[in-house]
């Protein structure tokens, strides 16, 4: 391919919509084009990225013997109302009606599907385990798509779906997808990708895992510790606090508080330490509206996700009027009214003496003991873990907390779905069981963006070798000059004919243009030919990530070429783990 | 891959709701699954042979200088709002509104997007020309999906389009295109597929083909000449009639035919030759309902696409009423209401005395000459071309009619969406013109399925093995037997190693059972060890079209599959033309 023939553009200025990095680079290269809110159309440069993403998941895929399938992007709504869904999943899935009238929906992940699949294939426990994956479309409703490719409506997915007869034989087969899903992300040159534990959201199932590809511009918070290898989302992170050094108890007062309807206000008049007071946080459930009220200590915040899988349903931040049973900016857990639902989180448990709200409009308790003036308190885990907090794994006070981006995700599913959509199978006895379903995810192009957010510098996307849309990039200097063309000409074809993937710049412009546009594409190799290096019957070879500077004979070039290909390769294949 | 393992149930009854063998075939063979009307999902076998397929065509669009992109299924109204088509099309286009109310359709076709992708960067002449393609999943919301995945709504396509600065540039390009489909069609070793001139349709545009896989149940109609190379879609063929020994003329009489609705029932009331009759057909236009009466020869029929591309707009069947300006029954040329739009067809030209409805409840006109009694007829080709017909290239009365799937079609655009979507280059003089478009599509699982109706027996399908799923099969009759599995077992072992793909049959079942899963499966090749043949140190070796069987010895077993792998290769290399 020559530069001058690749469809796509590249251009200087930084595009105004993109926020982050690699989107405006990704613009910039000519990878990208916005289509709609959260949509792209992927160019040439973006398209070779994603087919080398795609293959490398393929071949790991059928390494842990997962058979390719293909699922509908569009389904009728019936396949979607079996497994109650269709009611269930919010405005991110898209309805729409056919000609017809008949309800559809646009898959955004496609577990009925696959379900509805082997249904009748899978009845005899014989046929367990097996692994179905596809490489699909799939669009999903996002409220808020941000930052490029790494939050969109329409995107490319591997999804991957397995089936057990036992517990125990989806844990193994858990572990064997886990590390294939290492070494795909370790394949693809992110090495630095985490697994965390994670919340399982409305997959169903219990134990689950996102890769974290870790950068400031994540939109996930990872809580890690320092002291042991314990990672999770902090969406699943459970919070410990110690409270032991905490006041001794005193007597319980309701005090006059006018005008204190936030924790900092309330903490200053009464001069009171904000580590204990209790804070009220007030949710209104989906359904019904009814009132939802979290009590966390003063200097934590809730976790909605971990609120809402114990509430069981939706909730949504509450709107307080005066006619509700709760009094705006006043609410604490002694005397609040029935009619809530009201849950304390485990950060109040062992405070001695508690200033909190008095549910009375200007007045807060001080000196309130959960233990000694509530009928049984239940203490629950609805907070947020913070830096330095304690790590639930280890014991020791080692958090950090810092930002994701999900590249992948593992989910252990149970029977969800094959007992809502009645999949069942005969074990040895002749007797009738669920199966047990795992699911496993990558986002194609979230990844290529991903990685080109960890590997780039302020020019253009450094690419790993193994999904740069090229591996070499020759730029001839003074194309206009016969025997430097000649030159660049013999070396485009001798390195197409060891396979290696070249584009070639044989346009008569600017070295600084040349080498700009060069920056934008990423080739993780670069090789120069100019009028000045072959005077001494030379050409230069460089990496785009500056490690590798070299003048070489030009006789020598191809082999140097192939040999820098092959480390590059190898550096690569030295990180991805072998199989246990 | 062993059969034991491989995701997708065969059985022996015919599927009720399949009409097509093929259909039926790969419902039994566990090669896809109904999800809902014209949407199915790909076992594993399927997307084995899908995949293939996709693979001959990115080569060859590769070599054609293609450059593969990716656009979104889901893309914003305002895109096609821009082209004018998300009004002109019908309901096949899905049109739906996101979260947020913002109109979007589904892509059943791509030359907006591919406008889109490219309006920036194609805007100096020496970009061009250049050409893009994807492979994506597309949705058109067909009226009546039908044998299987002949015609279904959502399906896999690769659609590509050109950009041209002149139309001599896009018939070159679009040349090399029609040799590069021909190559395709041939390596995927339907080298059957013929091509036809066609209507462009709703594509806009003027030349364009199809690529016509004969077979009875295609539901197109193909117009052949035996004398000369003329190919076309029954929708786009010339109509030509010879009615120069026609009878002479007589005089214009008004008579009474009481009852005479038909064609039939007037000729043989009046005893006259249905070759001198007037039929009129009638329709209306769909934007006002207006009267649109086509006027052909006692034995033709309508060619409704001919006539909609001069009325220049939809028309569907009339609704005769006794209020309407039209006589049901009775309409015929001379005196016919001036409310409606009249046309004569070239079938009627040249008689001299024809039968005709007088518009006149109960009265037909006998003598009519439409020279002579009608002022100024304009005869215009609306009618369908009969067996026998002329051939409008050579002249010759060689016409036959055959039944064709359309596999792909190339179609030059012209300027509809260049010029509707403003996209614009500038030429050397710093004058802007619009380009000018070609576009190529080809859908993939069509085209398995339609490779599966003309390759396949009463078994199964018989796969061309450059898109078989598995290019051997190896069956291991009986598997309780130590010496015959580890003959087996190794043979699948060492074929594996030779880069064979081969599927293993080591099930402990019948012969009769496993022989008939293998022919559903349908690879080319066979390898079958049996206890029998061991005691002659032998395997049998078979094609699945039954033209090889033979006994080899087991050390030369893998040798043998090897070399009739390339035989079956080389006899598909064979068909495949050289670019001229």
């Amino acid at each position: 391919m020559k530069v001058a023939n690749l469809v796509g553009q590249r251009f200087k200025e930084k595009p105004s919509d993109c926020v982050i990095d690699s989107h405006a680079l990704m613009v910039r290269g000519g990878f990208m084009k916005y289509v709609g809110n959260g949509i792209y159309s992927e160019f040439p440069a973006l398209r070779r990225v994603t087919a080398k993403i795609e293959n490398i998941i393929r071949k790991e895929m059928d390494a842990i013997d997962g058979q390719e399938v293909l699922f509908p992007v569009v389904m009728p709504a019936s396949l979607w109302e079996e497994s109650g869904r269709y009611k269930s999943v919010g405005s991110e899935l898209v309805r729409f009606k056919d000609r017809n009238g008949s309800k559809h929906v646009l898959g955004m992940t496609h577990e009925e599907a696959a379900v509805h699949l082997v249904r009748e294939y899978a009845q005899s426990y014989t046929k367990y385990p097996f692994m179905i994956y596809q490489v699909q479309r799939k669009f999903r409703d996002e409220a808020r798509p941000r930052a490029g490719m790494i939050r969109v409506r329409e995107f490319t997915m591997k999804d991957a779906y397995s089936f057990h007869t036992s517990q125990e034989d989806l844990d193994k087969y858990y572990d064997v997808c886990f590390q294939a899903y290492n070494r795909i992300f370790q394949k693809v040159g992110v090495p630095e990708v985490v697994t965390v534990q994670s919340d399982s959201g409305m997959m169903g199932g219990s134990v689950s895992h996102e890769y974290m590809l870790l950068t400031p511009i994540g939109e996930d918070s990872i809580v890690i510790c320092n002291e042991c290898d314990y990672r999770s989302n902090m969406e699943a992170a459970k919070n410990e606090v110690d409270n032991s050094g905490a006041c001794d108890s005193a007597e319980l007062l309701c005090i006059e508080t006018p005008n204190c309807k936030t924790i900092d206000d309330v903490c200053a008049f009464l001069k009171s330490d904000v580590k204990t007071s209790c804070k009220a946080v007030v949710y209104q459930k989906n359904a019904d509206d009814k009132f939802v009220v979290a009590f966390v200590r003063g200097d934590y915040e809730v976790n909605e996700t971990k609120l809402r899988n114990l509430v069981g349903e939706e909730v949504h931040t509450a709107e307080i009027t005066e006619e509700d049973c709760l009094v705006a900016g006043y609410i604490g857990p002694y005397g609040i009214s029935d009619e809530a639902e009201v849950y304390i989180d485990v950060s109040l448990k062992g405070i001695g003496s508690i200033v909190a709200g008095a549910n009375k409009e200007g007045y807060h308790y001080t000196g309130l003991n959960l233990e000694r003036d509530l009928v049984n308190v239940n203490y629950v885990d609805i907070s947020k873990i913070k830096e330095n907090g304690i790590c639930p794994c280890c014991g020791k006070s080692a958090i950090t907390i810092k930002r994701g981006i999900e590249v992948g995700n593992i989910f252990q599913l149970g029977t969800k779905y094959t007992e809502s959509m009645n999949m069942q199978y005969t074990d040895e006895n002749g007797e009738s069981h669920y199966p047990i379903m795992g699911c496993y995810g990558i986002g194609v192009g979230r990844l290529a963006a991903s990685v080109c957010e960890v590997h780039h510098d302020e020019y253009g996307p450094i690419w790993p070798i193994s999904i740069a849309p090229w591996e070499v990039q020759i730029c001839c200097l003074r194309a206009d000059d016969e025997e430097t063309k000649k030159v660049a000409d013999s070396l485009y074809k001798d390195l197409k004919n060891n396979n290696i993937e070249a584009i070639y710049d044989d346009r008569e412009i600017r070295p600084g243009a040349m080498f700009s546009d060069a920056d934008l594409i990423g080739a993780p190799i670069r090789v120069t030919v100019s009028p000045r290096n072959l005077k001494e019957s030379s050409v230069e070879i460089t990496t785009r990530d500056k490690s590798v500077k070299t003048i070489v004979p030009i006789e020598e070039a191809v082999k140097s070429v192939q040999n820098l290909r092959l480390k590059l390769f190898a550096d690569i294949a030295a990180n991805v783990e072998d199989y246990k």
